[in-house]
């Protein structure tokens, strides 16, 4: 069982979404596991790191450096990603893009649960988003967690369908044992 | 021949990016073909748009809004898509979150132009978009630019294979005539 | 509105497919709209063209060379595309591969339709595709038709939801139109 | 060490493939490092294969139940793609198609190789062969290699690019450990 904690990435700046209640709730799953954990949530982005924080500002901004020094002591994660206009939410990557490479995320394991309103679960933003942490060389867990036709915005409706919570158990322990 | 000025989205908020380059050169190409066109960089971005002018705040950010404007009243685009960590730029993405939907690209025409240090041109990036473009209802055309191991910065390098004239060449004369 | 034929590809070889009478009512859908439709399924592949018709064989197999006249001939195209491991089937792919290249496909127009038994209704298959349709230099309608949860292969309980109906008479008249 | 032979998969029915080639290579490679391994071609394939061999006739073909059975026994595999059309060969998912599912693959491991002619090295092949992997369930090697720009076929020239051997052995290794 791995001692380090593992990182839940809440993968947008939303404020009270669901998939930060997605996040509590892994973080639950995760902790009943004996797993420790941590949570980060994109929310906490400084609200000018586009300007402040990528390419040639890379490295300037304290606050988020602060971010990206929890990103990079992790050793396994759990990105919790939302479905924007048929993928993945664009801050989640240019939260990616101030990251070091080929440091932050080299041989080092993750999971990933899409949560959608419609009906892919989020499907082609996983798709997207393991293109990119395979370009970036992490492993990327195959059971991907994908959450359906939320239309609801209560984690207690979500879950209420017991194949979900069985399908992100099931995950939270492939990954502790990864 | 389309009377709309078509409008070029430079992908990146990088400042003298080598795709700002490629977007005047566009720019030049479409004026000599008789084409009104505009551009659009994302450099522009109010520098906390993405807490001011996402999600909850749609419509609250009057800078954003004056982008958001000049996206709209566009019909055909053309995006020049830097590679930055194997896929499309985060900010792009996280700017097309900020736009409305479905209005803002359905049914309209564009075409994309990816460019990279690598030997991959961007591939990968524009597959991505395409797929999100796909989703939003715009027309994509087919053929594809892709300015491959572009190592040096400055576009008259780049530009020296003759090769990547005629395709860009090329691809803007579709794009008019699409 | 199109004079030349729409061609209408059952993309498996899967006999009695609920694919093939997705395209029984496609062609009926098309002829209501007074559009002249043809299909070519692929169980008419002869049994051992994956050895005598690709590659170094190209050419030489007599039957195979009628289905790829066919596909030549025909300007417009829709694929029926159910979903077989999570992707599109794999025939579908070679049968393209035994096709001439550039000229088949390259400038013509084409619209894909999904079918899976689960929830994403052939989304990846139907980006995977496009991928390759987009290589191969063809347009492709970017309002594409998900059939999902499809676990009756009876078409009349399939179309008895009428948003299914609806989508498919969108997409087939931006065929026509397009 | 894994004490399981390592399938090497020729994922090509094409004769005398330069992926053959690639592949004998990997196979010096792994032996070399003291890992068993065996290959498996898909020039092996029952001619009449997709008539019967799958859907209703999966099991029904000795000669193809041979080649299942080899894959089912697998742990490992190595995968050597060529790019055919902007992707992977038909025949390779065609081949999947015939599978046992969900048993063959499910929490096995394996690595990805591309070549092609262009420039790509199999980048969108690998992507969407990455896609299926992952929906069967198995684990993907996130270092993945890229032979790019192979226009001759004797493997000697291809490898004169001692980059290429280092990628190779560097990726053999990683699968090994895996």
């Amino acid at each position: 069982m791995s001692q380090d904690p593992i990182l839940i990435i809440i993968s947008t700046n939303r404020i009270n979404s669901l998939s930060a209640a997605v996040g509590e709730y892994y973080a639950e799953l995760l902790s009943d596991n004996n797993q420790p954990n941590q949570t980060l949530s994109l929310t906490s982005l400084p609200s000018d790191f586009t300007a402040t924080a990528l390419y040639e500002n890379q490295g300037k901004n304290a606050a988020f450096n602060q971010l990206k020094q929890v990103v990079e002591q992790a050793t396994k994660y759990v990105f919790i990603v939302p479905e924007y206009n048929g993928a993945f939410p664009g801050i989640l990557k240019t939260f990616i893009d101030g990251l070091d490479f080929p440091g932050t995320f080299r041989h080092k394991k993750c999971a990933l649960v899409g949560v959608s309103q419609g009906p892919g679960g989020g499907l082609m933003g996983l798709s997207h988003l393991t293109d990119i942490l395979h370009y970036l060389k992490m492993h990327v867990l195959p059971e991907k967690v994908y959450l359906r036709n939320i239309t609801d915005s209560r984690l207690d409706t979500v879950l209420a369908n017991t194949k979900y919570q069985q399908w992100l158990q099931s995950q939270a322990e492939g990954l502790i044992a990864y």
